[in-house]
């Protein structure tokens, strides 16, 4: 089964990470967050660049990743910008100024993994991958769906497109309407991590979905997203709740055969 | 939707009702662990009587039932005498015994529910049911295996069993050995529930299927049991964890349409 590591985490299927969010909107928001969340000890930390008040400033961005990584000692740090139309906060950069970024960032060695969405189409992704693993960190390829949960053979193939496209992870967070929506994402999971050679994570969003978030690790999911100071999308369990139920789960929480 | 209405407890699918079990073996460890978890306020309370020392002393056990009543106020009590071949304790009373201890409590009133195992039998079972139904009680019927995870259309054979032989409340609870199992568990429960006329309780036993203890409710399972001062089947989550969880679940944790 593939095992990803990424400093002091590994990523791998059914191995209970959680992640979570830092989203300050100012430096001094951002390290206070940071040095709140640690003190947490989450498994892996995301740094919600959209968030942040003003990303055309790269000098600025460059001094505040490499301040993240100085706070976060051992624990990976994920650089993602969620786009507006996949749930994330507007921002002033347009999507090549977005994928300059990244490529900047990657260079300072700073941060370990980069989120990026599938719907930034396969010319930008290929940008991305190859400054990403150029300066040996990792790719995470993300996609979401805020309004439904799409049909099981779609959702299959948005999980294998990420790993055609050359990406270390793949992500998947959908919006669920009943219990066989929710139900639906675990199968998936389960279905896709016996073939998948990287990590897989996948999220049903909201309350409905907040089972994938607290038991996903049992179905195949890599990592989850709990809720920190601030919850970052819908449906976060607080973090301490997790690492409770963490501990009840096990380091391994599921077995496929 | 099927709700039953049971003291305080509102049994349904989709409700996260919380369960803790006594298992004192003296008088004096039964009520002090009865008092000790009615502070935790869990919804419902199991006496797991199969711990007991002398169930022959069917005088004390009447006198005994009446005193944890008068303990637990309004959270309703289940009376359970598992059998040792359902992963109970070993006791002296033969089945015939067991059915009319059954009879003899079931008339004090001061028990709400009373689980009997579809294996007792056909003969047993409507003994059972006749008794408990005519004084007010529930039935709850109940299919243990610690072996393995049966097969959906046995697990959904043996929920439909419980309904067709008149139980109020139906429960299986499984072994699984893969993530796939206890997915399954989930599975034919949210199949269950879409036309059972009883709310059904359904449990993945040990680590691996913590899960179905965990959300179960969002896949139409009407009730959890965690663990109190002591566990009393393999994989039981604390109370305290099971209460968090149901906060961000909510009292209405899924949905079928």
């Amino acid at each position: 089964m593939v095992r990803l590591q990424v400093r002091q985490a590994e990523l791998a299927p059914f191995a209970m990470n959680i992640c979570t969010s830092i989203v300050g909107r100012t430096k001094a928001e951002v390290l206070n967050q940071v040095k709140a969340l640690v003190a947490e000890k989450p498994d892996v930390l995301e740094w919600r660049a959209d968030f942040y008040e003003d990303l055309k400033a790269s000098e600025q961005v460059k001094a505040l990743a490499g301040e993240i990584r100085e706070a976060a000692g051992e624990i990976p740090v994920i650089f993602t910008i969620r786009s507006e139309r996949e749930g994330g906060e507007p921002i002033q950069l347009q999507e090549a100024e977005k994928v300059a970024l990244i490529e900047t960032l990657a260079a300072t060695g700073a941060l370990d993994i980069f989120d990026y969405e599938l719907s930034g189409g396969k010319a930008h992704i290929e940008t991305v991958k190859a400054a990403v693993q150029a300066y040996g960190a990792k790719l995470l390829l993300s996609f979401h769906d805020f309004d439904k949960t799409p049909e099981p053979d779609v959702l299959q193939t948005i999980l294998s497109d990420c790993e055609a496209y050359g990406a270390d992870i793949g992500k998947v967070a959908v919006m669920p309407h009943t219990s066989r929506d929710v139900l639906q994402v675990h199968e998936v999971t389960l279905a896709a991590v016996e073939n998948a050679r990287i990590p897989l994570i996948t999220i049903a969003m909201g309350r409905l979905g907040a089972p994938t978030r607290i038991t996903g690790a049992s179905f195949g999911s890599a990592l989850t997203f709990a809720a920190g100071e601030q919850s970052s999308a819908p449906g976060q369990v607080p973090l301490g709740l997790m690492q409770g139920v963490q501990q009840v789960l096990g380091d391994d929480a599921g077995r496929l055969s």
